[in-house]
């Protein structure tokens, strides 16, 4: 049905009616005294949302260019990079730290497990010469719905003492709790589209004391990542290059809206939406890929076993107008992935579930007694 | 008067209500069928606007990082480069080369002053062993409102034979003639922000058959920036990383628009505001920047010299809500610039330019016949 159209993927996620209202606003002049006042605003409730006294930088760049930006700023050619992997996006950062010269030792997992944390404790205790300059690490890993342990993997790191441990937050920001000060996070990656109700097309990175010093050093090329001339403007509230004046009007919006909904609340609400999907799943009879104890409160991965995952989507898109998501890489026609991050409700994934359910009927799929999914999202929703 | 604001300036420039309201509608997945086919449409519609048939990707950028993407995917560490600086963004191409560790040979003029040809020639002769490897030119240089001339400077390239030219088109692409296929333009890189009629958020870069040769062989480190990436997932109408789907909402409706009025018309308006700009500044008593024979389709630089530049624009925005840019580095406060560059119409000129006599009537300047200016521009736009 035209215009009818629910997004439930782990990016771009749907956006309040008034954040895209902000955003269709005529621009403004991006070195004027008024863009100045929405920069301090939004930099000011960025830092609220990032629990974070640290520098936080707004890029106009995809979460990738996020990521590159908090690699390549603290780092110099042949430098040596513990980078967790155990999905798509830990692939990318092994990408990023090679395509720059970097001196990568990888810790992986299999695409559904969990990054194992002894592992990183192990390699960082055997680093006695303290080689490994940082450890890059990938927090709720998108294409799996695999949330990793990064305050037991950040322990590690803090017990070595010198190596930087840099974040993808991408899909946990604003989803789950990260505490940038209270864990010592050096530096940290986001994207505009997941947890903060925006459409995609800025990037944000923080940045701490020790990660500036780190920068001093650096000697990796770069020039429109170069955070040190965003550090520089932000203190004026500006920025080097032509910000995307629009998606701040949105996120000034999106902020003020996840202020009044308190850090609290939003956490408790992704975790609902995650137990109460997760839930469901089961009581429809199909294996989740993440184990329960580390499952992601963005996305829930569904790897069916007696139904085809792409047709799952097919009718799901075509008859109910709602998007999931697929596998990648080696996941893809195996898997479907839920979306339930940043501006979603317990009624949409009651809305979810159902459209689910008539699917897998349609499909033909007989693991399930009719009702059986919204009667287990309902519960854990009337429950949490 | 509150949400009166009126830019006239370089950029972000303003945004016709059908392509703000585009931008307002929810987000659809970046992996779809109804993505896709936005994509290829506006990709075809870029490629009408530059007059090619070469790639033209889209990045998630500012102009600075198109144009970084534009130098550092076709060179290597120690590549020796020409390039042009004669105002802001020269000096800036400059400042990304070295921060790439290519070696540098600048051909300059003052800020206001045209790019002499004859020097890119006399370099490029002189060079026998073809060490140059690319020649990187700001065809309308933003801070001041000059056009380089880049047909002639591109000759001379093309007589070399083995540069590549790399150009900064980024207030003359949508403003001025640039047929990328007829020049053998090899690199060519904008931003969406200026003649596309769309907020900043995108960048683009075209890439010719030779560009992409060098590309094979070209050391320097990217990822994000990696064009490669874009121009394998653009033959899919996809992207490597999230795009800013609303941005292409957006330009999806600019460039029918600007298909709608026509390459020819296009550039015939803004050759008439430019002109109209000029001829009032000239009535007024006020020094232009930029020589008549080099002037920009796109910004006037107006160097008053019996009144304040700053105060004109204070008066301008405080009694008119009209936004005129300032001077930018050793040129501030010395000159403010005149954007008429994109969704700007023969009326808005006459508007500003009537502001602009008021303005200098309140600030007491009177080295003008009342009316002149607006005469002045009348009869440019009657004639032209």
């Amino acid at each position: 049905m035209e215009d009818k159209l629910m997004l439930m993927i782990p990016g771009p996620t749907p956006v309040p009616e008034q954040v895209l209202l902000a955003m269709a606003k005529h621009p403004i002049g991006h070195r004027s005294g008024d863009f100045s006042k929405i920069m301090a605003e939004v930099t000011e409730n960025l830092k609220w949302l990032h629990q974070t006294k640290n520098d936080v930088l707004s890029l106009t760049v995809s979460g990738t260019g996020a990521m590159e930006a908090a690699i390549i700023n603290f780092l110099s050619p042949g430098d040596r990079v513990l980078v967790g992997s155990n999905g798509k996006f830990g692939e990318r950062w092994v990408e990023v730290a090679k395509a720059y010269g970097l001196n990568v030792d990888t810790i992986a997992a299999e695409w559904g497990q969990t990054l194992n944390p002894e592992k990183f404790r192990e390699s960082l205790e055997h680093d006695t010469n303290k080689a490994i300059k940082a450890v890059i690490v990938t927090h709720s890993e998108t294409s799996t719905g695999v949330l990793n342990d990064l305050e037991t993997i950040n322990r590690a790191v803090k017990a070595h003492g010198e190596a930087l441990i840099i974040v993808d937050t991408v899909t946990s920001l604003g989803a789950y709790n990260v505490p940038v000060d209270a864990w010592g996070l050096d530096v940290v990656a986001s994207g505009s589209q997941k947890g903060y109700m925006v459409p995609p097309g800025l990037g944000f990175v923080t940045v701490n004391a020790r990660a500036w010093q780190a920068y001093t050093t650096a000697k990796l090329p770069r020039y429109y990542l170069d955070l040190g001339k965003y550090r520089k403007d932000a203190a004026k509230n500006t920025t080097p290059f032509t910000p995307p004046v629009n998606m701040f009007f949105a996120l000034q919006v999106a902020l003020r809206m996840m202020q009044a909904e308190g850090l609290e609340n939003i956490f408790a609400r992704h975790q609902r939406l995650s137990a109460a999907t997760r839930a469901a799943v089961k009581a429809l009879g199909m294996p989740l890929l993440a184990p329960d104890t580390a499952a992601s409160p963005a996305i829930t991965s569904v790897i069916p076993d007696r139904v085809d995952a792409e047709q799952i989507r097919a009718v799901m898109k075509k008859r109910f107008d709602i998007i999931l998501a697929g596998g990648q890489d080696h996941l893809k026609g195996k898997i479907f992935r839920i979306g339930h991050l940043g501006f979603v409700s317990d009624r949409d994934i009651l809305t979810a579930i159902g459209a689910l359910e008539a699917t897998l009927q349609e499909l033909g799929y007989e693991g399930f007694t009719a009702g059986a999914g919204v009667a287990a999202a309902a519960k854990v929703i009337a429950t949490m």
